[in-house]
């Protein structure tokens, strides 16, 4: 705090924003996501000239800031200060965005995608002992617009209504049914993706869920992360690469994802021990149950390129396993109908 | 940074995920973007159990934690420390992200975003005395790859090479003249989207770029924010919304926006005075020089509502103005051949 303020107290007198640059790509290179500056206090907005306000520069996420005149990044020659535009002060009226509205609930950390009006990924956390205990039951609880997401951003009910496709959760109801209120947070549309629903999410995706669930038979804790994706397809008309998705609401404000994924942190239980990781990209479609969920396992990376997102990155190398080559990835298909017509068929035998 | 380090305590005496969630709404409501605790010592990550690891939730931004337990968004009633999980354990890993890399140059501001290999925005800032200074040549600039980006998200020279499209400068090269150094920095493709050349980049938007320039001439300071957009559009056939966009690079790695915003702020050049605000939105697609600009303009809200950003949010209703009610929004379109035939025809005329 105490370097924090001499920063501001040296650039109040003069530094210019060439200066608040250099500084800050000094302190985001040595304390990465550490010590923020302090809010400008709102006066400020209303009595400072409309130039020359460096301090307006200190509403950046400091862990965000990099480059710029002696940064790391860049090789200005501009002597700091004397620069006749000041392109920070901008910040006096708000700083821009994106903010990615991140949830903590007891069951789930969601981080939210104001422009796609999606996740960018929800963070779940499963054991033997969380997933053995009952108290929840779907029934009681009920779809939720969140209203910690201004309203203009916010995804509605009603854009889902008659859409034709499923508030999809994300992290699925039945991973919190060890409390009926930690299952009814996971309702909120914050954790919800429009997902195609026969044959995918009441289906192969519901499925792939309760096979994240059994690898608590094997690992004492699984972490999973999940999230849409928005993937290019080849045209085959003129070969080029295109990214098409539909927008669902009136107006057209939540994206329906292409893909989704999963990347699975499968733990040992060991204190520094081995993490064993399975990242998988499905289509937003239908699939057929006989299809092995090994067809959609992708490198991690492949994930991180797409999203836009890292995981893992401060995970040592030597603690990953390949979670498909230390267990088996195999789903079990659990058909209603099938099982329905096995137990008449076992009754009319038996009868 | 004391409040902090109590929190951290208090948290390591077995507080749990949930209390430190009812801790960061806490703070976020109170000092939003203000003191973010210290970052986890490397240690950490190698020292820890797996399963309870509240201090990991340290990583995520304060200003962008909301609800929880206890916090001001939900109304759940678990008892903090009572959850059988943790789901910021996760963090251990690393944080997801998404990261906005923020550049701070001496022209300008850039988000990135990793994702669409794109900006989010770009924000400079131009006034009389800048744009009459005139020591920068576009000729001596070439264009950059931004090495302050991680190489997974970065945009590549060759990603552009051969897609038909132009490299785009969201803040023009042409307003960094005041310094060849400063200009050097609009060439950072951070700076840059795919743009549509003729017609487009070089013709109607270089027009556009012109009239903001020309803004100067009757606002003592002015400030531009750019960006992409990717706007859906209804497909006549199942009369759907989709959003639609090309990929450029091989692979498929950067996004063509299908629209350009600006949102502008023209300052009377009073402490505390009047802002006029233009926002605009222009298809990225030829548009014929005889369309007046003002059929582009559009609410500032519609520019965040597709884009998932705020501006000017912090600057009160009644310094505001409406840019075209407060001057005249009208492009000059200079066409470089029509001026080579005047220049002819007057030749002539005087020999």
């Amino acid at each position: 705090m105490i370097k924090t303020s001499v920063a501001i107290a040296a650039l109040s007198a003069g530094g210019g924003a060439a200066l608040t640059a250099a500084l800050y790509s000094l302190r985001s290179n040595k304390d990465k996501l550490a010590d923020m500056p302090p809010t400008p206090a709102p006066s400020l907005f209303s009595s400072t000239a409309i130039a020359a306000s460096p301090t307006a520069v200190a509403a950046i996420p400091a862990n965000q800031v990099f480059g710029g005149p002696g940064g790391p990044s860049s090789s200005s020659s501009i002597t700091p200060g004397s620069a006749p535009v000041n392109p920070g002060g901008l910040f006096e009226y708000g700083f821009p965005g994106p903010v990615s509205d991140i949830a903590t609930r007891a069951a789930l950390i969601s981080s939210y995608d104001r422009r796609t009006r999606n996740p960018h990924w929800v963070a779940e956390h499963i054991t033997p002992e969380s997933l053995a205990k009952r108290d929840g039951d779907r029934k009681n609880s009920q779809f939720l617009e969140d209203p910690a997401v201004p309203a203009k951003f916010r995804a509605l009910l009603k854009d889902y209504y008659r859409s034709g496709y499923d508030r999809g959760h994300q992290v699925p109801a039945a991973d919190a049914k060890w409390s009926q209120a930690a299952m009814d947070e996971t309702f909120y549309l914050t954790n919800m993706s429009p997902q195609v629903g026969e044959g995918f999410n009441r289906d192969y995706w519901a499925h792939f869920e309760d096979f994240c669930r059994r690898l608590t038979q094997r690992y004492p804790s699984v972490r999973i992360v999940t999230g849409p994706l928005y993937l290019p397809k080849k045209d085959p008309v003129d070969n080029k690469w295109y990214v098409k998705y539909e927008m669902i609401g009136t107006p057209p404000s939540v994206a329906v994802p292409t893909h989704f994924y999963k990347v699975i942190f499968a733990e040992d239980g060991r204190v520094g021990g081995n993490v064993a990781i399975g990242a998988f990209v499905l289509p937003n479609a239908p699939i057929d149950n006989a299809k092995p969920i090994t067809d959609f396992e992708v490198p991690v990376e492949a994930v991180e390129r797409a999203s836009g997102l890292e995981f893992a990155n401060q995970l040592p190398m030597q603690r990953r396993r390949r979670l498909c080559a230390d267990t088996t990835c195999a789903l079990v298909i659990k058909d209603y109908s099938e099982r329905q017509k096995a137990f008449a068929k076992g009754r009319s035998a038996s009868s």
